[in-house]
């Protein structure tokens, strides 16, 4: 077990709240992506005129997620490289999915959002996303069939 | 990297915020079992007189998930059947799981909630829970020990 | 599909919203570790003074997760040998991992965030963080190159 540190920024006051809720449209084509959010948060905190709270990012489909990662230094390729490993088109095991709709293996998107999930709650500090350097909010989209993806952004703030 | 579209619902309004939450039993017998609890939190969102905010789904369980999935049309045991490739109940590699309390091979639903984790906070606006047409917030129980299961519903709305 | 049962612990009250927010530092060493939270985050709720709300955990880092778990029974260990074989250091079928950087296979670590998130979001009910008798929030690290970690806590309140 290791050794918990310093407190380095501690906060805390009573407002009333502010609740800020948008939806974007993200074109994700007819291949397996990793789509950077991260600018289009920072823009939709802007004009929220943020102090402090919480972001919630959200698909509203049943075959994408949401995830946070590092993008741009094969990160993004390498997730799409293990879950096609990990939720084989072929099925588990080579078994083939129950879900049938769809190109073939498209069972497996369905499964995609309870590994990936669909949400993420982050942190905002002085209205800014409190990311890591080399983290970013990223929409993950295995689906091949739809190439229009709608993502909505969810901002509680004192 | 794709192109980030139209942002088509603004918001934004202060208020105080109000602070709900709720205990719901789940009985899931002595199955795997993916069970859809949307309808319970539309009740719950109902008896809040809700307007914008977060909705939280939360299990107090440390061999449970909760997953946000497409129900009916096979996806759900498409997910118990993929769980049972990727956390197998003879161990990671066959070799066994340290945690060895209960039915064997229950250790694997100890991993569960780091990959189908326990908590999903997801948008309300205008009181409903802004689910896409094809998602169903479910709670994913592996453990065949348990047939009780309790969930709790948490709402932070302005 | 099972029965939703009694509801046990209604609620509901309005107030000014209450933002905290703090970093904690977190020495993971030179081995993969999962890290208990929980006294920490119990810590930092009773300097909150805090009613009902959500406790966010977030860690900005992209190579490190948030996980509900139990602790001290084998499931910790559990988990890091269940991710060894989920994803490996030679990458998803042997074929290497395209992020290059680091220690041979850190390219994993990368891919770490987008299975087990680097955020959780969790209830909070009259002050304590209402987690099951056996869960524990957790700082998982398979990063052996960075010793140590930085942990955003925030709590929105009523």
């Amino acid at each position: 077990m290791a050794e918990v540190g310093v407190t380095t920024t501690p906060g805390g006051a009573a407002y009333p709240v502010t609740v800020h809720t948008l939806e974007l449209q993200v074109r994700t084509g007819d291949v397996e992506r990793v789509v950077d959010l991260t600018g289009r948060c920072a823009e939709f905190l802007r004009g929220a005129g943020a102090r402090d709270g919480l972001l919630n990012v959200f698909v509203p489909h049943a075959t994408a997620g949401v995830a946070v990662l590092e993008t741009g230094a094969g990160s993004d390729d390498d997730l799409l490289a293990a879950l096609a490993e990990l939720l084989p088109r072929g099925g588990p095991g080579g078994s083939g999915w129950r879900h049938r709709h769809g190109t073939p293996g498209h069972g497996r998107d369905h499964v995609l959002p309870a590994l990936v999930p669909p949400a993420t709650t982050l942190p905002v500090v002085g209205g800014q996303l409190a990311l890591g350097t080399w983290q970013s909010v990223c929409l993950v989209d295995t689906n091949v069939d739809n190439a229009v993806r709608t993502v909505r952004l969810s901002y509680l703030a004192g």
